[in-house]
């Protein structure tokens, strides 16, 4: 199976690319006077050996992590691209999850006020979520992705086969954003994708004319025609995408990041956008136990609170939420179809405190 | 006098206005919501406090000069930035000469994927050149702004009356670019505003109704245009801009950053893009004559090879310009009207290495 799509973003052409195998350097770097760099972590060095093949194409290996999502890393690879002799019309490689996806392209995006970047994404979470859309960044005083720019990968590679070592707790990770996608899919009505993830092998192998790597293409179209319609979150569009978010990113500030993985907060706080949106009548409670059910099907933590953090840093870190407008933070909850945006005003500081176990 | 002019670069609208007095943050902030963050260094806090005055704006104060334009910096103005609670519908306000504009302006770009950025140019240098155009960054690996973003400002505040106090070395680097603007605005064909330069008063004293006050007002308008027109360099005429400072940028790498003013470095790569144009028959003699004598009239130290810094770390940082093309750096130098681009094939690295004085 081959998926191919093209998405527009801020004039940035952005081709993605589901297939079975690792691409090859050569078909990424069109024009051969460019110099490039492949930027990977330890767990995604192998791949990016492949995608270099026999040339001689530099190569920055980071740790792996969340916790190595800071302005060393970032430092470490705009060192080897000097190093490297890349001038701005240089091409940086990342091969790897959404760590690296986020890092590479952000180290790219301000590299010579910007160089061009490609992806290969070797995890579920980078292929369903983190490489399509052209968000950036790094953390900083342990907020999540505190500095970033929005600047789209103009090739996204997607090989499947890359897949078969992803460690258990990884799938779960990506499963988080896939059922995300399916949720917040206004045009799947009858709620055929998420029927779809959940008839999913909980084994989790990707096999020739899997339903997963058609739930994989599925979730990339659907993204990436959200972020086309609103590249740089200013219009309806993609705050929808926060689906879960809001909830997850202040869980992940106050448990400390890199403890939890992005997918179990980010299902933990699904299980939240379901309780705030029964609570304002928003979510059909049938949509909701559903929504529910497909989340435990896959085994996530959903007790609130949640069973470690502290939930004082946990409020904290919610009200310096970056999506905030005038002040009061916002929130994204199911709807009968696909999601509705609730604005602060809506909802009573007393009503998140007891969503989240904090009273 | 005043002078107002509306720039549009990437549809971002810049506001340029040129006055007397130093703006009120009220005038800055139209929507009263909206936290803002002023940032100044030691020399230009005084005028950070004027713009804030009797509200209680967060105020983030920097060391002064080119060796605080580096990460460290950047970090304090993120800090400053979430510490006061700064959403993304957040301000930045800038206050200082080039170096607190680029580097307010980036921290602005990458903070929660952009938050808006206005300036408060309080240097001769930052009303001519660095406020105006959207290149932000700041220095690592003793590269001259080899991390930065374009991110333009919304509005460009020159007080004029904040120059009174500019030290003389501030001057001659303002000046300097000054210079450069009126060298390359080809539509000054009969070099009026060389020869406006030539006939301002050595003690540099803003009067009311004061020729450097057009001067200043002149090259806005000449480097609004040339942006506008090219606002991201992808196209002919924002390179021209680069007139001097390929030179230069090699120049401040090899002496060290923050050792000489940057428009004593612009001065003296001025004068090696005469040698070079006169070398390839592009500049004429008596324009390369006019310029070299304006050139002098301000004290600027012209001579090949420059008196202080090491030649060979010099080659190195020229190879290393941010703007090669195919591997080759390229120069702008004089012409008859304006200036014109040199491809790197057609100069020969023997040459380069005369002209600098590297033999």
């Amino acid at each position: 199976m081959k998926f191919e799509y093209t998405f527009t973003l801020s004039g940035t052409v952005s081709h993605v690319c589901i297939q079975d195998e690792v691409p090859s350097i050569n078909t990424l770097i069109v024009d051969h006077d460019r110099r490039s760099l492949l930027v990977c972590d330890v767990n995604t060095e192998r791949f990016a050996r492949a995608v270099a093949g026999d040339t001689d194409a530099a190569l920055c290996v980071l740790a792996a992590g969340e916790a190595a999502k800071n302005w060393t890393s970032i430092e470490a690879i705009l060192r080897s691209a000097h190093s490297a002799g890349l001038g701005r019309d240089g091409l940086f490689i990342g091969v790897g999850g959404g760590v690296i996806s986020d890092m590479t392209s952000f180290a790219a995006s301000v590299y010579m006020r910007g160089a061009a970047v490609a992806l290969v994404s070797t995890t579920l979470l980078a292929m369903v979520d983190a490489a399509l859309g052209g968000k950036t960044g790094f953390d900083l005083f342990d907020i999540k992705n505190l500095v970033g720019t929005f600047y789209p990968a103009s090739h996204i590679y997607m090989p499947v086969s890359s897949l078969a070592s992803l460690p258990a707790r990884e799938w779960k990770s990506g499963m988080a954003e896939l059922i995300k996608t399916a949720i917040l899919d206004a045009e799947d009505k009858d709620g055929e994708f998420l029927a779809l993830l959940a008839s999913l092998d909980s084994t989790h192998t990707i096999k020739a004319g899997d339903t997963l790597v058609e739930c994989i293409a599925r979730a990339a179209r659907i993204k990436g025609r959200i972020v086309q319609a609103d590249p740089k979150e200013t219009g309806a569009e993609r705050i929808m995408l926060n689906l879960g978010h809001t909830f997850a990113h202040a869980l992940e500030s106050s448990v400390g990041l890199g403890q939890l993985s992005h997918g179990e907060a980010v299902a933990w706080g699904i299980a939240r956008a379901c309780d705030l949106g029964l609570a304002l009548g928003i979510t059909p409670p049938e949509r909701a136990a559903a929504i529910m059910a497909l989340l435990r099907s896959f085994d996530y933590e959903l007790a609130a609170p949640y069973p470690v953090g502290n939930i004082t840093l946990f409020m904290n870190a919610l009200n310096s939420d970056k999506k905030k407008k005038a002040g009061k933070v916002r929130f994204v909850v199911p709807s009968a179809e696909g999601t509705e945006l609730v604005s602060g005003e809506r909802i009573e500081p007393a009503l998140i405190a007891r969503i989240v176990g904090a009273n």
